[in-house]
């Protein structure tokens, strides 16, 4: 997606340890326009994939999933995140361990979110290891759901996510492909 | 704003303890049309007030301001929450206590997204006794931006919030005012 590629390129920091902060655009501030942008792509990509809700988890997810959700007239659900686990009857829950922080969280949706009607189109703003996608999956299969497709913001192509997750047979679109973080340089993958 | 008041009437629940639960709607799944009908309200109030920057604090006001935002074409920029203090030189922060929660937490901003020549209008989902929102005016002043406005999806007028707001002359738009949530049912202000 070119609007996208262009603000990586032009608003997008790298940092020590491969890290990309994108967060002029995606993730402290939010530029709505490129967001609607980004919805309608996931839109127009998973438009007959039988999607009846958009998943995503807080905060930076909600963005995108929202948009996802407008430009496909669907609910949105957002998991919800804890430091500690959630035990309640009432909720769906997984852990997430975050190799960015090195630490562990908690997420989870009420039960009554997602049922075995449901076909989910799972979003998020970063695909790297893949930890957090992973948790969606589980929550949604924990719900007798399925998983009708997984879109993207930014994948980093050089981490194991993304090849976990398509030989695992999801479709998995990803909007921008990072190939290498090296010297401080954003190279993408196409 | 009647189909907020609709969606309140119909799937809110009223928790002991003045609690509204709308997390079918607002806090937990989200309605992506309502949110995009709630942002349009905020963008045609505050439309000539001179607002440069949306400005709200995760998780559940990203999306009433992203869509606010992408009716004024506007950046919306969304406070981090942090469980503890965050010492550095480039962030704005203040110290926010939830009375829901019975926990404070620590919201800040990186000050490149705010500066003197910023005019915020501030989005939040709740407003009951107004310490989040006091802590994005907090956040306002020490950026040297002003405040042009505070946009709300539910007013409780029952708790101080907001006339402590009105007092001190800030243009509060609240789009849905609960007068009582007494006998767990919801009673509108108007």
């Amino acid at each position: 997606m070119d609007a996208l590629k262009h603000a990586i390129e032009t608003n997008g920091t790298v940092l020590p340890g491969n890290i990309l902060k994108v967060n002029s655009f995606l993730n402290h501030q939010i530029d709505p326009e490129l967001m609607q942008q980004i919805g309608q792509s996931f839109a127009d990509y998973f438009q007959k994939a039988g999607i009846t809700k958009v998943l995503t988890v807080e905060a930076s997810g909600i963005a995108p999933a929202v948009l996802t959700g407008l430009a496909m007239h669907l609910p949105v659900v957002f998991a919800r995140k804890s430091k500690s686990l959630v035990v309640k009857d009432d909720v769906y829950s997984a852990k997430v361990y975050s190799y960015t922080k090195n630490t562990s969280n908690h997420i989870y949706v009420e039960k009554q979110f997602l049922d075995n009607t449901d076909r989910v189109l799972i979003i998020d703003d970063f695909l790297a290891n893949g930890e957090a996608t992973k948790g969606l999956i589980k929550i949604t299969k924990a719900a007798g759901a399925t998983v009708g497709g997984i879109g993207i913001v930014i994948e980093k192509t050089f981490q194991p996510g993304g090849a976990y997750l398509r030989d695992h047979d999801y479709d998995v679109l990803s909007l921008a492909k990072i190939a290498s973080l090296d010297n401080q340089k954003v190279t993408f993958a196409d």
